[in-house]
């Protein structure tokens, strides 16, 4: 198997899940008791609280663990806009994740005005439109740190400067950016930060939302009194040790696996553009997560290269994998200007940590002929 | 260790661990993903919804999986307020776990009018409140099933009759009950019910609800397609997988494991009740939990108690391991009419799957000399 999905989520390390099988033979304190498994239980966490802020620049008392990257702009967003209630604008952008776009909705239907800020054809947020939409109603803007679909990353420092100058505060979702690139929330002065623990080859249930200290945000989750009171419920203990292990492995890690992961990449791209004709790539040329590609095949359907692909067990995807049961278009794609039946072309190729070169000789050696075949199929025309 | 704590959280069954283990090592797949390691995943995922609402009595199609059971109540209670915002009342018990009572605080904050229904000396529900509190405009009744500290059970067959009469869907945490008593959807006639694994011998970070088919509630993450739109968020797969696991053993275990676990819990509350004086048992006489123990030790602080067993290894709590870091009396033993320092004295003892007999013959060993040493300090005067 070839597995190029990673922005969909990451083969677990193995080291990850030998410290959660570990764990789960060998303590199952509730963090909220106070006897010695329970008091070690809550250190373990907080043990794994403090890698993760550390590497994201944070203090382990701005670090909140969830359920998901979702849950954690749910919490971001709805919580800070619980906290301002005589504030009712939202800004955010056309290009976020359904985690994201879909809470502007919900907020939407319950009166608050949400502004989407357009993208260019590179998929870079419009820093004039983000000044006009500001104004002494908005509660908050959240702008994605790099876009899941294309890889862009957004000038998250700037917007916060200027979300800033105007007394607003400023989330990212950093999901996808965690671990490809440095992500800092001192340097990109963010407010509040979400990452997710399935992306960084952690397991699936955990994210976390980074919030600066002095943020005020209402509690997400009601009930006990863990995650200082903002996110009830009996952490996800196991899963919380696995995302630390996911961070220590990152960390261990990352400096030699980033760069040989985007030199794949960009063998890869440069392999498509070559030998697959008319191809368009999709994103920033140069502002963007390097292992991210996502190619245009005019003429024919994403989904029957996804199938062809499949068929000699490389595994890409259209996209989210969050919105891949509808039939809905991107708006990602939609939104840096793409015709729908160009944007219903576009296949996304994400590389990962486990990706060899022979991975990429072989898609360079099968995906040019599903492509023209697929074209002979529909009888492909340039021109029109 | 002699751990005496199972209503706070429960050991993870060896099967459930080597079951996620197995999981993580083999498949990272996203189950929203299409291709074979997705489908795989969510195939899983389903396999497990299946065993959990079937051991509900209700259909996979009816249950969704949640962070925790406290994310569940939130789901349950905000969900349906947000799906009637013409209906702005809400009816619960004065002894729900702080996942139901704090969540209806948010809600009263939010300008709901909640009626927090008072119980009798035994923590029964009073119906007769119940049915002066239920008008045209209340969009839920939420009263849990066996309560977390004293064990009584509450009538919610009854409850949801007389909710339905007037047109009223109910919601119930069985949280406590699952795996202990019967709990069927369907004989218990409710709309929504709540279940956690971990406090079923499976990994913390996974809850349940059902909701019936047909019953209307709105979103409580927002985001991708996951759980029917229900509850967005890449799917906690390992966590599912030991849930899943965890109630297949509990269904081949139950039978034998309930009798045992209760014959032992009687045994212990008898032996309490003869060798320390002026022991007052807390919660219904017939109508509870058999495995939970609540105990009034009058003239001493139950950390004390605690403490005095700890230093045996032996584990105990005080009550809701949820807000065991506060120092507030319990709302359930101020509800059932204790004292405050009547209630500063009760202990909670929990057994579970991995008592023995030789457990509470410790406890009965250690724990009159404890408390006969305790009052000595505190020149305890029963006739005060």
């Amino acid at each position: 198997m070839i597995y190029l999905d990673h922005n969909a989520t990451t083969p677990v390390e193995p080291a990850v899940a030998e410290a959660m099988a570990r764990f789960l033979r060998e303590n199952f304190g509730n963090p909220s008791s106070v006897y010695p498994i329970g008091r070690e239980a809550k250190r373990i966490v907080n043990e794994a609280r403090e890698r993760v802020a550390s590497a994201l620049g944070a203090g382990r008392g701005e670090l909140y663990f969830t359920g998901s990257g979702t849950e954690a702009d749910n919490f971001a967003i709805l919580g800070t806009l619980d906290a301002y209630p005589e504030k009712n604008e939202f800004v955010t952008s056309a290009i976020e994740h359904p985690a994201v776009i879909e809470t502007a909705k919900y907020a939407e239907r319950r009166g608050v005005k949400v502004t989407y800020l357009p993208v260019d054809e590179y998929g870079v947020v419009d820093l004039d439109a983000l000044r006009d939409a500001l104004t002494p109603k908005t509660a908050l803007v959240s702008v994605m740190h790099a876009n899941n679909e294309i890889g862009t990353i957004e000038p998250v420092a700037r917007i916060a400067e200027i979300a800033h100058e105007r007394g607003v505060p400023v989330h990212t979702d950093a999901v996808q950016s965690f671990g490809k690139i440095e992500v800092d929330v001192r340097k990109l002065g963010v407010d509040m930060l979400t990452v997710s623990a399935h992306k960084v080859y952690g397991p699936k249930g955990v994210g976390a939302l980074y919030i600066r200290k002095g943020m005020a945000v209402q509690p997400f989750v009601h009930g006990g009194s863990q995650e200082h009171r903002l996110r009830a419920g009996t952490e996800n203990t196991a899963g919380i040790v696995g995302f630390g292990e996911a961070v220590r492995v990152l960390e261990e890690r990352g400096r030699k696996d980033r760069p040989r992961i985007e030199k794949l990449a960009e063998r890869l791209k440069k392999g498509i553009e070559e030998a697959v004709p008319h191809v368009k790539f999709n994103g920033h040329p140069d502002l963007r997560i390097k292992s991210t590609l996502n190619f245009a095949f005019p003429g024919i359907e994403a989904e029957a290269v996804l199938l062809g692909l499949a068929t000699k067990e490389i595994y890409v995807s259209t996209g989210s994998a969050c919105s891949e049961e509808s039939d809905e278009v991107s708006h990602v794609l939609l939104a840096i200007g793409l015709r729908p039946e160009i944007a219903r072309s576009c296949v996304r190729l994400s590389l990962g940590r486990e990706n060899t070169d022979e991975d990429v000789t072989a898609v360079l050696r099968e995906l040019p002929g599903i492509v023209a075949r697929l074209r002979k199929i529909t009888a492909f025309n340039p021109a029109a």
